[in-house]
């Protein structure tokens, strides 16, 4: 059966969004990154940079649950907050999309809220230190931050993010039915496999 | 630069073994599977079925530090024991064997002791629990233990050596280049992906 619905995480710097851009094209597929921010703000009511800030990474301003979450204790049913609204709102939008027709979806937990959806590939991209280091300073400038210190920041809120809604722990091969160092294997050979996987497994 | 060495760690029952034995015929690299644990017994001086039974899975009969790991201390440094002298055997082995020539290897850490190799490809293999419980009946026939309790008691010894001996997270995509899931890819693609990775990556 192919392989309609892709969705596609990935570490910090290590170029899974290029990756799924650049099957998305190939495919022919409707490519869901900044566009999944532009329809959850649309829905939502909240902005682009609010949903953009909040839609994904833990941020200890955006809610009080990210802090209970962070202190182990995890109770945070019953107790609605922004980053739980707006959670459920982007769960609604991909479940949505996926409806619509063959798409790639960038992160925002997608694996896990598709997770029965027969006809998806999950997909995991991840790369050494290194790699993902000189690619942020390539694509993004230097910053007063160092980039190893950029990149732990911001996986370990996706990391937290992940945890809090799916139960899961990022990042790990269960999860996924491909997981890809693109810093080994290259961005051109995870982007041939994707798009080999999708038409032909 | 072709990898003339692969690792290939795998689920119980998701045709790891299987994959990494066709990967090898198809690129002519030496195999080591069964091989492995023979001349890890000749190195040793233990017998084929002890080291086979001792030498991958963590066992509460093997030694007195799987019991002091189980319990969370972790502190087994400088007590040798049984499990720990295969170990360092096995180590020792599995860097001659990469040494040697092209060839892969299927599980034992391999993945770990062979972590700083430049010219190695560390793939991970699991699949969903139907798929992995059908193959163990078909391969290894009924047994009083239904399979889903075969697959967990084996996967978790695997689990338990490995953060033992490594203090990774056995399973976690960030210690493999390539995880595949066979159930959903197919045994035909996870063996074309590693073939093609071997050569073009």
């Amino acid at each position: 059966m192919a392989k309609t619905v892709i969705t596609i995480s990935r570490e910090f710097g290590s170029g899974g969004r290029t990756i799924a851009k650049m099957a998305a094209e190939r495919l022919g597929y409707a490519f869901y990154d900044k566009a999944l921010v532009e329809r959850v703000a649309k829905e939502s009511g909240y902005s682009y940079d609010f949903v953009e800030q909040h839609g994904e990474d833990a941020n200890s301003t955006s809610s009080f649950l990210f802090n209970l979450a962070r202190s182990g204790s995890g109770a945070y049913e019953g107790m609605p907050g922004i980053s739980d609204k707006l959670y459920v709102i982007q769960h609604n939008v991909i479940r949505d999309i996926a409806e619509e027709g063959p798409c790639i979806i960038v992160g925002h937990c997608s694996d896990y809220i598709l997770g029965d959806c027969e006809n998806a590939l999950h997909v995991f991209i991840h790369a050494d230190k290194e790699f993902k280091a000189d690619r942020i300073v390539k694509l993004y400038g230097e910053s007063e931050v160092a980039p190893e210190k950029r990149l732990y920041e911001k996986d370990k809120k996706r990391k937290v993010y992940y945890k809090n809604y799916t139960g899961r722990t990022w990042g790990s091969a269960f999860n996924y039915d491909l997981c890809l160092n693109s810093g080994k294997l290259g961005i051109d050979n995870c982007v041939d496999i994707i798009c080999d996987m999708a038409l032909h497994s």
